[in-house]
């Protein structure tokens, strides 16, 4: 198992010079002064190099969303009892989420996955992976072992194989679990080495007090368990979680099919982390799509070297920000095959020729 | 004329509380951590109070793209020639600038208004309102006479009045004019007592050494023409131009109509100054896109209380970043119509409750 996701990392090759190339000449070549639609442009050559077309579309997209508990639950870390991850799961199956709604908004398909949540589950449309039913209490323990946080992130790559083999060119990272922040800010605090008062938020909205217990819970689960974070399973395993293993698998699959995939909100991120450490060159495949309230979020972004597009103050996950973003992606797609050039319009260019295509970064 | 544009700014009215209370009482019903879909949650509550409907549509939609020539660009201000200004009119006219594959995306209309282009210009799908050819050079006198600012604030009401007979409920600004963020930035020095020094920016891409001879002509045409701050009018006739005038007079007609107004970058931000001084209401029918990369941007929203919700680095205008914009619109409205409540999907509420969909501002 460990030697396919391995196989899977070393296979994540690096963006197409050529493509990006073009696109960027093409770019400058169309009616706007040079650079004038910022990330738009960055966004146009990045999907230009991922793809290795000049002016590629993705008329097939989906919206992965993991769902799994968390054994640290127990400590009260959550504004939301466990019992929301499967109503929430049954929700998605029968559309009235917010994920779902904006997931129709954008055209894409949302695929449903139980990799861990701690109830039975039965659904035509559900996608069963569930390989555990919720992780252990991180603070006296690993939240699971090496051999499940691996078969959580086989299960993600799979699911995008056999999403590209439908058709599917563009993914979007989504997640459903009570308690996912918790286990986020612990991953982002082992992978960045940033104290976890500044990678613990408010999730779903916990007053005050309960932020503090939250501080020193994931204090407690990264002394007890110390991940190495030059291992990047072995911190999965350790302070993870099932849907955040799942999503680094998501994240790898698209990266290895050369799909652009955009990155919902911080626990997008943290999977993300964990997917960069797996495989460098994955990072130039991911979209950050929105930062979030989440106050870890706009840090663990720098990290990754990404800049959000959307700031609309959201907290919800799901992969609602992750959704919202494709219409930017399609405004990116039709920039590059919709405009007229200088040469067609007859229209004069500029004088001093300041920027380029390339100055912003998404 | 001028107690025209009086008549018309009297009668916007506040904002529908009724209509507010009962959409914010709605969302807090729906499956999602109360206020956790941010700016959406603050953009559906602002968009019941604008319509007096809790749910509302937007089926009709367009964006109004004034254009007009400044003489200032005598002193050298812009990287582009002025003879780009009836150039791109025809490029929007032929469907090949990037407004036109934004609005096409977004199911909007675009309007091309003539209000003040320096050159004939003749085709049956422009809106010819042309008030003169251009205006005055700002550095020596006025840019154009007060009745001059009048016609074209008319003619932006006139503009929104015939489209909301159509049928038309959502208007975005848009505008072209080489020249125009010199003059934005004199206006919104002139509104604010900002330094020029923090309102001139790079426009469509000058270099640092045509920047400092900008921020100069500015203060020239300050000192030169004494604008009174207190009288809006006189302000845009002494240091604007007349496609911002007539941007103000859509902004007017959108309120007076109970329409929301989506405004795009900075030149849009100049005109809705002037509006917010012309009636004090007009601000909450506003909806601040992006924040493009001109400087003064972001505190010309500050000074408006508005919050943008797209950072996409764009320094463009036309009306993109607000047509972009339009998706935000949808998905808010949509979440209101589509979206479970925990009563009917069965799920549990949580217990901190922190948060509200007040909290956002946009």
């Amino acid at each position: 198992m460990s030697r396919s996701i391995m196989d899977i990392a070393g296979s994540v090759r690096a963006l197409d010079p050529a493509a990006s190339a073009a696109a960027a000449a093409h770019l400058d070549s169309l009616t706007k002064p040079p650079g004038s639609l910022g990330k738009l442009e960055a966004l146009a050559v990045k999907l230009a190099g991922i793809t290795g077309e000049m002016q590629p579309k993705f008329p097939g997209r989906g919206v992965v969303v993991m769902a799994a508990d968390h054994g640290v639950c127990e400590e009260g870390i959550s504004a939301f009892p466990t019992e929301v991850t499967p109503q929430m799961v049954l929700n998605f199956l029968s559309g009235g989420a917010a994920v779902n709604v904006l997931a129709r908004q954008a055209g894409a398909e949302v695929m449903c996955v139980d990799v861990g949540v701690n109830a039975e589950l039965e659904h035509p449309d559900l996608i069963s992976r569930k390989v555990r039913f919720g992780t252990a209490n991180m603070v006296s323990g690993p939240a699971m072992t090496r051999e499940e946080a691996e078969a959580a992130i086989m299960a993600g790559v799979e699911i995008v194989e056999e999403a590209v083999s439908r058709g599917i060119r563009c993914f979007v990272t989504g997640e459903m679990g009570i308690g996912n922040t918790t286990a986020s800010a612990a991953l982002m605090s082992a992978f960045t080495g940033v104290s976890s008062l500044e990678t613990v938020g408010r999730g779903t909205g916990i007053n005050e007090e309960r932020m503090r217990h939250k501080v020193l819970v994931v204090e407690r689960a990264l002394e007890c368990n110390r991940p190495d974070p030059s291992d990047a399973i072995d911190t999965l395993a350790k302070v993870g979680g099932l849907e955040i293993a799942g999503l680094t698998g998501v994240i790898l699959g698209a990266a290895a099919n050369r799909c652009p995939v955009v990155l919902d909100g911080f626990i997008s991120g943290a999977a993300a982390l964990a997917a960069e450490r797996l495989a460098p060159e994955s990072v130039n495949y991911m979209i950050a799509s929105h930062v979030s309230q989440e106050q870890g979020h706009v840090h663990l972004l720098k990290a990754l070297g990404l800049e959000p597009m959307l700031h609309l103050d959201m907290r919800l996950g799901e992969g609602t920000g992750g959704v919202l973003a494709l219409h930017l992606v399609d405004a990116a797609c039709r920039i590059m095959t919709e405009m007229a050039t200088f040469e067609s319009a007859g229209i004069s260019s500029g004088n001093d020729q300041a920027g380029s295509s390339g100055e912003s970064q998404i």
